[in-house]
């Protein structure tokens, strides 16, 4: 039985949502992969929890919030293992996010992320410090979660030259274009979405195409092995459609999508995103709702494509538990 | 850079492909994973080819398949490295392919197979042999190639519990059934078929149902580290629909489509393959012609399927190097 020390930064949706997987999961964990991972602190943006024995259910409690250790702290008290980092930095400075892997990878710990804005604003370095301190930085839970879009693309298609990628990558923009697509107007679309807590009360991100361009750019960052930036993207969103558009398209039986495109071309890879019309014989065209999907084209197997994965925070926490199975089973 | 040594072991339409794809791939698989596949031996039912040196196009002449060389004689003479197994062994006993896997793995050698015979036969003997002699068996080649089925089963899906399995597991089945709701009848669905290579000009072993039984065993053992056997499953093939019941499906909108299905009870797998009418917005009713596709329900990450990935020589091919690299990859 390996013990793995776990260190959560983030307590949010998904930094809850993963408390709670992991501790639903230990049976299974324990028996599945002769894995046990102990949640040994919690930090939040006032205060954190600490337990040298890991930190069950019947300790969730306010009064618990006092401890006074640093991350820094527990990085070094602590024998080494993954940390993971749920915390919502901007993408501009990628901060505190950014900061705080980088000195975790330094200290020897795994990093496992649900965090896009560090990896978007310092992915390069992140990389090194992980490849110096020969530990792992994994982040299926910033590029679509519960998604397999690096498993698919940097592992089933290893040997494969990728010639492009599509994505419909962001739940929230899929949702709001389906029920436009039924006849909803964007803005009663988006308060349904927001009253079912697809989208977030400030949806900018999202709707304005920021969401699916910063996963477009990790997955390509990250099965390339390049540096492409931002500002390296043509970003388009779904906040300016007019209905005329939409029931034309939808008269000729074809699905508008946000998509995220990625186009190789001689020496370098081109990339938008922007809504398109599918055809109904796409291999995306019938990814409906908070469904999100990529299909990769290939020299040597086709086109191959990935659809679904729960968009929730629970898919999120599920795709970031995966990330520290896959570092440490042995089977 | 490190070199791999591979012998290659069976030579019709994959064997021949792989030959071709290393040759094609020597400079991308240098530059992208600092790996050098060099083939040493081919055997074949009548002869045998080896060089020292790595054999490249300029040698694949009839004048040089006389060497005597025999599949142990190399396995022992060389450093271990992959043994690749393209062989159509039968799934009653499993052999040839089953003898020459087993012992490679006991000399030490790597496994990677396009066979499902040997593993339907014995996959707890090959598996036990790669265990104690800490090498790796890999067998993407056998369950529908370059559809990732294990990858997304073992590794994207690592952590949560997998409820049910659906594929579409087999292209000719796929391709007779798409003619058939088109209109055509069975016999000049597969006559075509035939006349474009998709179907063997044997094709009981598909349009019975039992090479998509061989995968849907292959995948449920490998996924959930079982020992079912081929007969804990229903196998009910193509052959035997109606005009009548296929016209009153395709007027209702569904789609008619050979499923390999696994439901998970309470203690045990339950497996069956099934001609199934899917309601247009099953996620696999789209997935016409000879494509394929597998469908993963899941408790915490909702529904995950992968579709596509060429059902043809090259796109196995791709499947078996694929394997190797992410045996031997570093990054």
């Amino acid at each position: 039985m390996s013990a793995i020390n776990v260190l959560l930064v983030g307590y949010g949706k998904v930094g809850k949502a993963f408390f709670r997987l992991i501790q639903e999961k230990q049976d299974y964990c324990r028996h599945q992969y002769d894995l046990e991972p102990k949640i040994l602190a919690i930090f939040r943006k006032h205060g954190a929890w600490y337990s040298k024995n890991g930190l069950g259910q019947e300790q969730l409690d306010e009064r618990h919030w006092h401890t006074n250790i640093t991350i820094e702290e527990a990085l070094a008290r602590e024998s080494p293992g993954v940390l993971v980092e749920c915390v919502a930095s901007p993408s501009q400075t990628g901060q505190p996010g950014l900061d705080v892997m980088v000195h975790a990878l330094s200290c020897g710990w795994h990093v496992v992320t649900a965090d896009k804005g560090p990896l978007v604003a310092g992915m390069k370095e992140l990389q090194n410090a992980a490849n110096e301190n020969h530990v792992k930085l994994k982040i299926s839970g910033a590029t679509a979660a519960a998604l397999p879009t690096l498993d698919v693309g940097i592992n089933s298609l290893a040997g494969t030259e990728i010639k492009g990628i599509q994505g419909i990558l962001n739940g929230t923009c899929n949702y709001i274009l389906s029920r436009m697509q039924e006849g909803m107007d964007y803005a009663l679309a988006l308060k349904r979405a927001q009253a079912q807590g697809i989208a977030e009360p400030d949806p900018g991100l999202d709707v304005k195409g920021w969401d699916s361009a910063y996963k477009l750019l990790l997955i390509t960052n990250s099965v390339f092995n390049q540096e492409l930036e931002l500002s390296d993207i043509e970003v388009t969103g779904i906040t300016q459609l007019s209905r005329e558009e939409l029931d034309s398209g939808v008269s000729q039986g074809k699905k508008l999508k946000l998509m995220a495109i990625m186009e190789k071309r001689e020496k370098c890879q081109k990339l938008k995103v922007a809504p398109v019309w599918l055809e109904s014989n796409h291999p995306l065209a019938h990814v409906d709702g908070t469904n999100k999907g990529i299909s990769f084209e290939t020299d040597t197997m086709g086109s191959v494509t990935v659809t679904g994965g729960k968009s929730d925070p629970r898919g999120a926490a599920a795709a970031l538990f995966k990330d520290i199975i896959n570092i440490y089973r042995k089977c």
